[in-house]
């Protein structure tokens, strides 16, 4: 069912070109002169600029998308080499790090320099984005241009949240690979093993695998499910009647899978059983409901109606399920009053979860991309039961 | 010589409070009522909060440091539980995501509730910073507040640059499994190999011998030497002549090492071994030269005599080693102008490296802690012949 055979890195130029066009088509109706990206994700979505690097947030990076030609960077030189590999023409770079004009007068004459139609620059300023860059000098910045710098993140989102079809491909690779590692975890695992030693297994996997890295992956424990499902791994052991969760976000060619699992210890309660069923059928109602035309809202409506309906008494997640791509969560939000319109080609969690008992939470997870007339999995599907380890 | 016994993880309340001390009495010189941090490793300097949920740009989080009072946390429901467990008293949460107010009001209220002396709020808005929440948010909060929020970098690298003992503890017992990785490496390798390969290798060698995460290890490789350093692996085979330079960032409980090695395949020209037996000699030159009292401007000047009498003609990299701790990069910069004095318990990066011919570059790298007198290796020193791989 699932090929796991690794899509080729990188984009042709055709691709960038695709994307390119689609922006500026964008830009169009937001009425943007260009578009200025500091951050990992949007950089290299345009450039297809691959680095490690960004750990270190000494220098900034910035990268200009004018309305009607092609994208310029403007890198510390420690990038330039790298950067005349790209399909861009156009590289400026000043030797950094240079606190007292950390790049900003090269950007500032780049913005300046493009057509002036609208006099907008859309920037990373709104909705789930932060712009990489001391606000001393963005303020520096917006001081002395002659341009408005305005949010463009509603912009950058249009572009980004409909997948191309190998965005898709890279994200099924990731997906299938951490498929293929969850299900071989159980003949790995025993009762007595620490949280920390699981997670270190699971991750030597995948990496093993073809995973080029795993930036997240927390593993929590609790007897009948978890409290929450962000911290973590401890050197808690694994005891009869415990539910271990573990979750990834592992990367290939920088996308992303995002789904977890549960592991049962010993024995297990019929009441787990009952919840690991809910959310196995709230799953499957979440991937039912989300096909192009729906829209987010019924998306969690047809979740949250069965979860309900089995005696939810909360969920600290506050959604339940959102966008996926060159970063671990983006929009939409399966949530009321996100209300985005679902097309062919976005990538979507479905994350039902819920809180049966005060402090045991479950939350199950997987994976899809929004075909013509519905979706296909990215991820091999849970399994129905859940594996118990003795 | 090196110890490699795990540190114990997180850190004592009094640990914190001594921090809390510090910090306040540094934030009296710079008049802030407040400091507002919501960085991942601010927030885990203040409160030892550990996730690595960070990856998600979905919700921000907040940590007020009062003046006079324990850190306030203003964090996502999704955060709470875990935050319970730390040593802070107050605990603010919203149910994110929420776009319209994602903790905004919360935080507002925060920071006015608290005793008003200078009316300043000492925000991430500098040098090496970056704020991690929407631009768009910041600008709702600094219209409405009634208080000047305003840059609060300079203070804050005054109280992170000193370490703790207890810290370098922590970055120590990271450099001393990175070094015995690296050391060990050689025996894995063989002509043949891809780059990929060998980070793949000596990646999850890191994580068998206890490291946490691995965020940041670029490979790459070139006849006598590198262009760049912060990109790749790629699939590139190692042959002969090739050198390869790989670099980590690798964390134990959140503090990271960051140094690197060179590997030689097969033959290597007499030209090469001058230029590493150069670096060899740098490197030692800036580490006798980082003493108490010392600047960075003459740790710099120490290396790049050396350097510079060896005939380098450039190096992008922009500096000669830099601060370290709960980041890969921290403030100093070992660089003309930098001119930060050098004080005990820095933790300093020496890391010299030249381009001797156009494309062909080679680095060094050592981690060091000041001591009273002088500095202590916190790596196993590189070995003065580059190891060859036949």
């Amino acid at each position: 069912m699932q090929n796991n055979k690794a899509p080729i890195r990188g984009f042709s130029t055709k691709e960038f070109e695709t994307r390119l066009a689609n922006a500026q088509k964008i830009m169009q109706v937001y009425q943007l002169d260009s578009l200025l990206v500091t951050t990992p994700q949007n950089i290299r979505y345009f450039t297809g600029y691959d680095s490690q690097f960004w750990e270190s947030p000494t220098r900034p990076w910035f990268v200009v998308i004018p309305a009607t030609s092609k994208p310029i960077a403007i890198v510390p030189e420690i990038g330039e080499s790298e950067f005349n590999k790209t399909w861009l023409d156009e590289i400026l770079t000043w030797p950094s790090p240079r606190p007292e004009d950390e790049g900003v007068s090269l950007l500032k004459a780049s913005l300046e320099n493009l057509k002036k139609t609208h006099g907008n620059v859309g920037a990373e300023f709104g909705k789930e984005m932060t712009i990489r860059m001391p606000v001393k000098d963005l303020e520096k910045l917006r001081k002395t241009i002659n341009l408005n710098i305005i949010d463009g993140s509603d912009a950058l989102w249009d572009i980004r949240m409909v997948k191309t079809n190998a965005e898709i491909e890279h994200i099924k690779y990731i997906c299938s690979i951490a498929s293929d590692a969850y299900n071989q975890l159980p003949s790995k695992l025993a009762i007595g093993d620490t949280e920390r030693d699981v997670v270190r297994k699971l991750k030597i996997d995948m990496l093993q695998k073809g995973a080029d890295s795993v930036p997240f992956m927390p593993g929590i424990s609790g007897e009948g499910g978890v409290s929450q499902i962000v911290c973590g791994p401890t050197d808690k052991v694994l005891n009869n009647g415990d539910i271990l969760c573990i979750d990834t976000g592992s990367t290939y060619d920088g996308y992303f899978c995002d789904f977890d699992r549960n592991y049962a210890f010993g024995e297990i309660s019929s009441e787990v059983e009952r919840i690991h069923e809910t959310l196995w059928l709230a799953t499957e109602a979440g991937i039912k409901a989300a096909i192009p035309g729906a829209t987010t809202d019924e998306v969690w409506v047809a979740m949250n109606t069965i979860i309900q309906e089995a005696g939810t008494i909360g969920n600290n997640v506050g959604r339940l399920g959102h966008g996926l791509g060159l970063q671990l969560t983006e929009p939409p939000s399966h949530r009321p009053g996100d209300n985005t319109r679902i097309v062919e080609n976005m990538v979507l969690t479905i994350e039902p979860g819920m809180e049966y008992a005060p402090g045991k939470m479950i939350v199950h997870e997987e994976n899809i991309a929004i075909t013509k007339d519905g979706s296909r999995l990215l991820t091999k599907r849970a399994p129905r039961q859940m594996p118990i380890i003795k």
